[in-house]
Parts: structure tokens; C-alpha cells; sequence
């Protein structure tokens, strides 16, 4: 190396040193590993802090405070029906957390098996599951811990490769499903095309009890009103024969209260009929009195739309903050590339092979902890 | 039959049919199956309706509407503690439903197995669980779902027949727990001893790995201040070397509201370390909110005694009205007996045999629903 370029360098690295250290003198407390909503957006949420008041009966006048209704209050099962495009009979509200609710799905999979097959999942010790990847941790930990053998596929800007998953699952009878967030995909923010969820609904499975778990976390996560329109996979599972193929999640945890919303899953009427089988068993019923809350506090579809742009008020901002500095800061050195959502919760930032883990040891000694390199990555 | 004798039954007979006549006029709708709080006693928890409002952090300064914290506040980790007679870091606080963590426990053990076994409980085929009886029909229902078969125990004024207990745990290594109701048992309003909590701590079993459920779900259910003691299953076990045997379950469901209520385990530290492993991968965690809404209500133990004296208040003269009923229409026929408890939800009334599904037959009839006549039987 000559003079110049070690002197070039040397240059660089003071600059960036100095830079550095000025940020641990800034001693930040930020906590970026999940998605984790502000509390200026939870702000947006706090009139449900103090409802229903003594307003506890349901239009139909169901008194919501005592026992009963195992799949949820009529109201907010058509809000969600709405949500997710199918009918208010396809929907199942449950409590707080629509993770509890797939962990839940595929747990009874493994132990009962599920309308399609003709045993437990569990009797298949080689069983499999797709995972479209960098892909959301929490999933593939699911699926490792009822051990099943995690499959990587490639995940593009129009969603999992479909080449890689069509081939698989028709030769495979051990693959039992995929893991999919069709919309803002965490952590690429990558949105599945009609082609993509239409090849998923009607593709040859080996696996007669095949199930796609898909996890519209962010169906009214949008930046802007010209937003991807994500394709209905009910209706096209329903169009191919394969009604039962697709189970789909989502919650308000990212709308009001994270830990203290309402999530709800919708599937075929035989799956919700074989799930309620089983929800008969495993307890009483949600907890109608926060479903209330919910559905007082949206009013109705619009309603929850109206609030969802309330947050994307709050949150576009950071989102062209962030891509504005890594545009300005990272461009020139050709050592990273991220994605620029158009909703979600999620930036993926990668950078030069071994880098990541000294970026966000880097970060942390700053004040800033960043997910885990190998996070979205199973066996990472 | 000489006519005389004839004659006083045809007018006994007459004499009923025109007072069941009667109730039939009176269009009634109860529905006494399960035991649920009636609306006046909902009303006790009014307050609960519009908590937190404003003030949505702990004492501590952590914001329960965000996401965190797997096994509930501290607050109310501690109140279950001292509810259950343990500390408070062998308490895990869920959401509202303790049917709900019996069953994911019950779930757990049998896909991943517990400390002190060596696999799955699935892995046993011949797996039983020891039933108490009469007992509650739900708690039957999630083992016999979950595979096991299940073995009638006479449940006596003391608790379970102690010596059929211990001869069959001591013997069969497939029996892998019991179901325990330990105070105001339901149905039959039974206290165990002493004695019977000693001997099912300290009994040797051929399953390394049995497990008490022990349901303590009206532990401060009482009618009045004199109200036995419930001896401390936890200490008990801890003394004779068994302390991962008993895994206690409480909930609010009746001191605040049925449904919407907060639910709680505890065990030894062992136990819980083993359940929050798993806990981590099922979700992100408790509603915090309601959590927390609860410990401002409640404010603390003595708070949440009084609380129950006013349901009391409400409670025992309904008790107090059908023991009187029952003694004055029934006593004099030497055709049924029942039970007078302390406290709890029921009643549980014995008629002479084949009786019992004319009697439910009949209350239909005249609008109040009782529980079915086999329900708190297995297999029935």
C-alpha cells in the first residue's frame, strides 16, 4: 500500500473514529432489535386505556364481562373478516398475541393433525417446514422447537422463490408448510404478487395436509395511500380445491397496544371448525371485555384505517430519516445495500460479508441494539 | 297397593305437579351449568372497566403497553405469591384464562416432557391420570383430548381416597398426575386436610416425573371469616424432596370478571425455568395492561380480601336460600342428599339412582339449566 492511500485511509478512519465516539457521548438507550412501536404512537391508542367504562354490553347486548362466545365477539370477528377478506364464519379472535395463536395452530397440527391428513404431525419424525428467508425469527423458532427441519428458501421482491417451493413441496411429502408474511415482509418489507400468492394457493403439494401459515402482521402498516394491494389467497386457495391450505394471522398489536391488543387467525370453515374442537378443550374464551375495548375504539374498518394513518404520520418520517443517512453516509463506499419499504416495520440492511457482527457490536457499545446478525436466518 | 296408600300418592303427586305447574308460569332462564358469577357481583368490579386511564406505567416506571416481560408484572407476580403461599419468582402470570395454562402445561409435558422424566409424555401410549370424583368435568375433558386414560378416585369429606391414591402412583409408572380441586372442590364443596395434602406431597411414585395439578381456584372463596385453612402444597413438597411435583393454578376469573380476568401458575423454580423456556417460544408475552389495571384495583392482598367479602355478602344467602329449600322440600323423603360447603361455586346433590336426568329433565323444562348428570364424572 503506498503513502497516499494508507494515509487515505488512515484520514477516513480518524474522521469515522471521531464521529463515533461523539455518538457514545450522546448515551443513547434505543432498543431497535424488535418491532417495537414509540411511545408517541402508542399515545395514538390511549382513549382504550380507559374503555369500556360501564358501556360493557356488546350492540346485541352481550354482557362482555362474564363467560362465554369461544371464537369472539361477532363485531370484532367481522372487523377482522374485513381485514383479511373472508367471511365473518372464517374468523377466530383469540387474546393478545397472534404469534400464541400460530404456535398454538401448529402445536395442535403436531398433536392432532389437521382436516387433510391422516395423522398427528408429530408421527412423521422427518417432518419439514419452508422458510422463506431472512425471515422473522420468531417463526422459524416455532417450527424448530416442535421439531420440525427448517428448509431455506429464497426470498425475492415479489416474495419467496416460487421455482424452489413448487419443486419442493410436490416431490416432498414430509414439508408440511411455509411461514409467510405476504405483506411488508419482516425483515426485507418486500410485498408477495398476485403471481406469487396464486402459485401458492394452486400448486401441487405432496403433503395432503400441506399448510401455508400466512402472517398479514402488517395488512394497514402502509407509509402512503398509493400502497400495494396484497392478492387474496383465500379466495384463491378456494379456487384451486385447496380451501384448507392456507391459515391466515394478524393482530392490533401494531395498531394500539402491543401485548395488550386482540389478534385473530381465518381459515376455511373446516379448519375454524377443527380449531374450535380443540380451543373447546384448551380453555373458556378470549377476553371479550378487551375485544370490546378494540372494537368501540376502531368503530369499524374505516375507523381502523383512519388510526393506521395516524401512525404512518409518525413513522414514514423515520423510515426516509433512516434510508436519507444510509443514502448519505454509506453510498459512495459500495459496502451495503438495504431496502426502502413502502410499509411494515422493517429495514434490512446488509452489508459486506463478517461486517455485521461488528456493525451491531458497534452499535451497542453506542447505545443502539440492532437484531441479532444471523437473526432472520434459521440455524444462524 | 290398598287404595288408601293409593290415594295419599295419586294427592302427593297432584300436589307436585301443580307447584311445578306453577314454575313453569314463571318463564324462568337460568342457567346453572357452570359457575358463573351473577351480573350484581360483576358489578363489584365496575371500577376495573376505565383502569388504567392514565396511569398505564408500574411503580417501577415500566410501560405496560408495550411489548416485554414474559412472565408477568412484579406486582402481580407477588399478590399470586402470597395468594398461593410462595415467592414470587416461582409465579409466572399469563393471560386470562388459568383452564388455558393447565392445558398448555399438560400440552407441554406431553410434547417435550418435564423435569425429573426422561421423554415426552407422548412417548407413553398407556399414559393415565388419576381423577378425582365427582370432579370437573373440564379439567377431564384436557386429559383425556391430550391421550390419557383416566382412573376414578372416590373423593371423600378429606379429598381424594388418600390409600386408593397412593397404592396406584406407587405401582404404575403410566400414571403420570392427578387433578386436585383442593379447596371448595368442585362439585362437591370439599376441603383437603391436612393430612391429605401431606400424604399427596410426600407419597412415593413410580413416575419420576408426576405432577399435581393442583387447581386452586376458589382459595378465597369463603362465606365466612372462619373458613378452613388450606394446608401449603408447595412446602410440603419442598420438605419431602418433591418440589417439582405440584404446579399450583389461580385466577381472578371470579373475584373480578369471568373471561377477562388474569390467570397464574407456580411451582418450583425448576418448573417455572422449564415452562418459560417454552413460554418463549409461544409468544411474546401476558396483556401487561390488565395485568396491571388488576394490581391498581385489587392494590394488594388485604384489598383483594375485602373485595371477596362483598362477594360473600352476595354468595352465601343464595347458598344459605337452597340448603334451606332443599332441607324443607327434600328431608322428609330420604330420597337425596347434598353437600353444604364453606365456600366455592357449588352444590353438588345426590338423588336416588336414575333419577338424576329426570330432575335435570324437568329444570330444563322450567327454564334452569343444571349440569349434566354424568358431567362430573369421567367418561360418562
Amino acid at each position: 500500500m503506498n503513502d497516499v492511500v494508507s494515509q487515505n485511509i488512515r484520514s477516513h478512519y480518524d474522521k469515522f473514529s471521531s464521529k463515533y465516539q461523539s455518538f457514545l457521548l450522546l448515551d443513547l438507550s434505543l432498543d431497535m432489535t424488535r418491532g417495537k412501536p414509540s411511545p408517541t404512537q402508542l399515545n395514538l391508542s390511549d382513549d382504550l386505556l380507559s374503555l369500556p367504562g360501564t358501556n360493557y354490553q356488546t350492540p346485541q347486548g352481550t354482557d362482555t364481562r362474564n363467560y362465554g362466545i369461544l371464537d369472539g365477539l361477532p363485531g370484532i370477528k367481522s372487523l377482522f373478516a374485513e381485514l383479511l377478506g373472508v367471511q365473518a364464519n372464517q374468523v377466530i379472535v383469540g387474546g393478545n398475541s397472534s404469534l400464541t395463536m400460530m404456535y398454538d395452530t401448529l402445536q395442535r397440527a403436531c398433536q392432532f393433525g389437521v382436516p387433510g391428513g391422516d395423522s398427528p404431525w408429530n408421527s412423521e419424525p422427518n417432518r419439514k417446514f419452508l422458510c422463506p428467508t431472512p425471515g422473522y425469527d420468531r417463526h422459524f423458532l416455532i417450527t424448530q422447537h416442535l421439531g420440525f427441519e427448517l428448509i431455506n428458501i429464497d426470498i425475492t421482491d415479489t416474495g419467496p422463490d416460487m421455482d424452489q417451493v413448487e419443486w419442493l413441496v410436490k416431490n416432498d411429502p414430509t414439508i408440511k408448510g411455509i411461514w409467510c408474511i405476504p405483506k411488508y415482509s419482516n425483515p426485507t418489507g418486500c410485498c408477495y404478487s398476485p403471481e406469487t400468492v396464486k402459485r401458492l394457493a394452486a400448486m401441487p403439494t405432496a403433503a395432503t395436509d400441506f399448510r401455508i401459515m400466512w402472517d398479514n402482521a402488517y395488512a394497514e402498516h402502509h407509509f402512503n395511500d398509493n400502497h400495494p394491494e396484497l392478492d387474496n389467497i383465500a379466495n384463491h386457495s378456494q379456487q384451486t380445491g385447496n380451501e384448507n391450505r392456507a391459515i391466515q394471522f394478524a393482530s392490533t398489536s401494531k395498531m394500539t397496544l402491543p401485548g395488550a391488543g386482540v389478534a385473530a387467525m381465518a381459515a376455511s370453515e373446516e379448519n375454524i371448525a377443527d380449531a374450535k374442537k380443540h380451543l373447546n378443550v384448551q380453555g373458556i374464551g378470549p377476553d371479550k371485555v378487551n375485544q370490546l375495548r378494540h372494537l368501540q375504539f376502531f368503530g369499524d374498518i374505516a375507523g381502523l384505517r383512519r388510526h393506521m394513518k395516524e401512525h404512518a404520520k409518525q413513522v414514514k418520517p423515520k423510515f426516509d430519516l433512516v434510508d436519507r443517512i444510509l443514502h448519505e453516509e454509506l453510498s459512495q463506499w459500495n459496502i451495503a445495500s438495504w431496502t426502502k419499504p413502502e410499509g411494515g416495520y422493517f429495514i434490512s440492511l446488509d452489508v459486506t460479508p463478517g461486517l455485521a457482527r461488528k456493525v451491531i457490536e458497534l452499535s451497542q457499545k453506542a447505545g443502539v441494539k440492532l437484531t441479532g446478525a444471523g437473526a432472520p436466518f434459521p440455524y444462524v
